[in-house]
Order: structure tokens, then sequence, then C-alpha cells
């Protein structure tokens, strides 16, 4: 089959590998009908030492079941599924906790970006969606996998309600995805920090009442200043990277709460009397168990109430996987659907 | 009048300083019944600068309001009063949130180990107890200016309730607090995680179901034995020290909550996907808004349902502060109780 590859930094090639095949009895092949490039995908790719052999790549996924292990329940080959970017058995004490992404069989998947997609723990991870889903919802679907429900995480584990203020650090596609999870969960106001147009646009349209171009000190001092000085009740810290989260303890209001999505690219990080203590912020998130989440957000995706899938702003072969990196990297493309 | 003055570290004198004076209207000046040292007095005890003059000791008291100013309600002197360590409107926005230490009227007050208190915004801080209340009661009506409801503090924001497994970590006079606060709450299981048995002794009659003398990577390891290799769903940090919030985070469970209660005597910590990202776990906590929680806890003190004062193991004169703060400071006493 034809997959990608990341030999290292700025490296991504389209390669011939060997088909994927069941290991255990859990597990599941799936055709892949489209995958998309991730913003964590770009850590690797300005980073990645060069590697012999490479890696593959990807991890969000709607795909075809193709063939299905022995111990396999709940879906057949056939039926059209979301694949989330974690794999879970969803029977776990933690998975029963809803922490899918720590449960004591799963893992994360990292192959997707290619025309079949090796899943183990199948049962509980593939969520089997009507055969007959119109082809303009794909998109949307595909964020169920990953960036939509990783914005509604945020929103959900920051406690976004009715009458909160919510300022969304970050205007990548998981930001944008909190913009909208937030206005669902009835946020009264909802900030977005970015500073590309075409992107804060959409955060918009997906429901941010104001916009902060600024950052760093200045970003906080506008927060602050909309919010007539007190902070905002809940902040959705979208990045990753430490800056974001040294703004986000500058805006969350005494007794906020502060709800990352995006990977920290840091271990440590200020969080004395001067940054959370004092106020008594708290700070919550982490890798999203979309899993949990998937069945509740379809209903709103298949009526088209909601249209996640905004955040793709291009479309490309899976043979192009290589250029849809280049484009995610320089910001030209917000995120890059690839289709096999 | 006769007062508590540190001149620096290890230096500790009582001394004759000038009455203090209503300085607004909103004041009050109380006549302390019983005050006490707290472990965060420990800190400067330890570390401060030689300061000329030096500076009034003390955060917690019961006392007999004396006078008060034009403009306060609630209070009439000759009240006995529970004086919180930190002062309030308690009418502000974030006061009506529950966050009172962030008031925008607020501070601390830092003078309470003496004859007289000047206690700012006496309405809505002052809480007025039955004046005809047990003498055996003083000591639990003490922990409620602070170290007990601190403790709840934790409990509460730990979201400690029926059916989890909660580890409190310090078994000062806040640990043990968290401890009975928890039991209160309703958990199931309560490992304590200290290595003073007259203190982890009281931990169990207060409702440690479990106790844990190892520290670091070991301690780490026995409760994670304890729990079947899950940790723990809340953890309570109740000394302020990284080793202590690195404990924390290694027996935390997935999408468990640590609560910090523990001035935290350092800003940068890791936060990163090794330690709390990874594990969805969520940090919160910060200096507790007794405040709030005061009225709730006085029926069950003035019951005798619960006894919070047993912290207290020793009782001396105003006099003897100095000599308080040595058997604190060398772990003689738990905690002293002063009595001008």
């Amino acid at each position: 089959m034809r997959a990608t590859l990341m030999h290292g930094a700025g490296d991504v090639r389209v390669e011939t590998i060997p088909d994927p095949a069941l290991q255990e009895p859990t597990d599941a092949i799936v055709r892949v009908v489209a995958a998309c490039v991730c913003g964590s995908d770009l850590h690797p790719y300005r980073s990645m030492a060069s590697r012999d052999g490479g890696v593959q790549m990807g991890h969000e996924a709607v795909g075809i079941v193709e063939e299905i292990g022995s111990g396999v329940t709940g879906v057949t080959p056939g039926d059209l599924v979301i694949v989330p970017f974690a794999y879970q058995d969803n029977t776990c004490a933690f998975c029963r906790d809803g922490v899918q992404t720590s449960c004591e069989h799963g893992g994360f998947l990292s192959a997707a970006q290619a025309e079949l997609l090796h899943v183990p723990q199948a049962s509980g991870t593939l969520v089997p969606v009507p055969a007959d889903a119109d082809e303009a919802l794909l998109p949307s679907l595909l964020t169920l996998s990953d960036v939509y429900l990783t914005g509604h995480h945020a929103a959900h584990t920051g406690r976004v309600s009715p009458g909160k203020t919510v300022t969304v650090i970050g205007d990548g596609a998981v930001g944008l995805s909190a913009v909208l999870a937030s206005r669902e969960l009835g946020a009264e106001r909802i900030i977005l920090m970015g500073r590309h147009q075409a992107r804060t646009d959409l955060g918009r349209e997906f429901g941010a009442t104001d916009v902060v171009a600024e950052r760093g000190a200045e970003g906080v001092a506008a927060v602050m200043d909309l919010t007539g000085g007190a902070g905002s009740h809940v902040v959705l810290e979208a990045v990753g990277h430490l800056p974001a989260y040294e703004q986000a303890y500058g805006v969350v209001r005494p007794g906020g709460v502060i709800s990352r999505v995006g990977v920290p690219q840091y271990e440590r990080a200020p969080i004395g009397f001067g940054s959370l203590f004092g106020k008594n912020a708290t700070l919550t998130g982490g890798p999203a168990p979309v899993r949990a989440y998937i069945e509740a957000a379809l209903p709103a995706v298949l009526e088209g109430r909601i249209n996640p899938g905004r955040v793709f702003d291009r479309t490309l072969s899976l043979e192009e996987a290589p250029a849809a990196y280049r484009a995610m990297d320089s910001r030209e493309a917000l995120k890059v659907m690839l289709r096999p």
C-alpha cells in the first residue's frame, strides 16, 4: 500500500510499504477514506532527527472496515467508521472514568496517512456511522477522530457553561474547534486570541465574540481590558508552547480554569503563588479522550447543525502529503484533508 | 499592647507596641481570645532577612469585638467572633464566586499574635459565634479561622466525594485537617503520607485508612501499590515544597485531581506530558477562602460532632510566643495555641 513516512525534519515521503495485517483477534484493518495532517504532526516536521527507514505518520481517519479479528464485536467489514486518534478497550477502569487516552490496553495511532490502517482494540475504538452519510459530511465526521473533540475536551474539562467568559488561545484548527465547542456549551462571551485574519474570521463564524490579535503582555492587557479587569472564567490553551501558557495564567480570572489541549512542548512552567496558586486558578486538560465524546457529538454533525469540518481549507490526494505538510507548516493552509 | 514581632530568621519577640486604632469606617478592633502559630509562619522563621523594627505576626484568631467603625454591620462590641486569615468585603464579584481570598477590597491579616487585632472590612470578614460557646470548643473554633477550613478547601476543590480514594501529602496540621475534611466529604479511602507517628496516629483518628511513611519514589511506589497500580483519584498536597508536589503527580490517577493548599515555596515545576498533561490530571487549590466555608462548618463544631481543634497539642501564653515558634520549628509541637 501507499503510506506517508517522515524521515526527518521537513522530509515527508509517500512510499509503497507492505499492507498491515491483523496481529491480534481484537484488531481490525480499516481502508482509509479520509485522513489529515494534525498540528501536532508539525512538531516532528520541524524538529525530528533523521531516522533510517522513517516513521509512519497520521492519527486521524474515517474509513471502511476491511477486515476484523475473531474477537471484534460492534463493527463488521463494510462499515463506515470514525477512528479516534487513540485506541482503547473502552471497558477498563480508566475508560469508565472517561479517560480513554489512559486505557490500560490503549495507545496512540500513528499510521493513518495511508491506504490501510491497522487498529488495535477495534471493538472499543471504532465508531460506526451511517453508511449513507452524505459525502459533504465527510470533513466534519473526520474532525470527530480528533480536532473538534479535542476542542470539545478543552471546553468540557474547562467547565464552559452558560454565562461564562471563555478565552481561546490559538487560531489553529484546535483553537477554532474550541471556539465552536464553547458556543455549543453555552458560553456567553468567547474571546479568540489569534492573528491570522482568515482564521479568526472563521472563529467569528464559529462563535467568537471578540478577537485579540496581540500576544504576550499586550495580549494579556487586551483581554483584561475586555473583561473589565476581572479576567476570563475559562481559558482554553490550544497551542502547546510556553508563551501561550503564560498568556493563559495571565488572563485567567481568580477561581477560574485553564484547560490545555495543545501538547506541551515544555515540561516545567510557573505554577506558584504568582501564576496559578495565588488566585486559586485550576489547570486541567490533556490528550482528548475523543472516544468518550463521539456518540454525543454525532447527531449535530449528521443533522448539519454544526459544521466543524470547515477547519479543512484544502483537500489533497494521499500522494500529495508532502505538499500538505508544507502548506500547514507555512500556514498557507489551516488544515489539510488527505484522500487516498 | 503586647504583640509578637519577627525581627529575622529565628528571632521572635513579644514587645509592647501602640494599640491598633480604627482607620476606616469599615474597620473593627478585636480583643484576641486565642491565636496560634501557622505552618506558613515557619517559612519566614527559617529564612527572613533581619529587619529593623520587625514585623507583626499571626493571622488566625478568635476574639471579642472591642470597637467597630461607623460603617460596620453584622457584629457589635462584645460579640465572640472568628477572624478568617484573609479579610474581604464578601460582596464583590470574586467573593460571590467563592474566591474571597481574591476580594477586590481584601488582603491578608498579619498581626493576630497580639492582644488586639485591627480587622479591615469587618462586616464581610468577622463571623459571630454564640457567646456562650463552651471554652472547650475554643480550639476547634480557632481552626475555622484557617487550618481546618484550609484542609476543607483542599478537599472541596479536589472534588472529594463518596467512593473516592484520597491521598493526603503531609502530616502537619493542614494535612491532618485535610484528612478530617475528606472523611466529612465521604471519601472511601484516605491514604496519609507522613512519618511522625504521633501525627499519623491522630490522622487515623481523623479518618486515615492507610499511612505511608516513605517519601519520594518509595512513597509513590507504596501508594501505587495500595491502589492496585491505578493511583489516587484525589491528592491533597499540604506541604508546599517541590518534592511534595512531585509525589502528588506521581500518585495521581489518570483523570484525577491534585489540590494544593501548602503555600508553594517554588514557582516553576513540571506540568508537561510526563507529569500532568499525559494523564489528564487536574491541578487546583490556592489560599483557602475560609470565609466561604465558616457558616457551613460551624454546626458540626458547635455540636462537637467534629473536633478539628485536636491539631493543637500545646497551649502557651502570648508571652511565650518565641517558645511556640521553637516548638513548632523543631516539630516538638504540631500546632501551638497562644492565649493573650
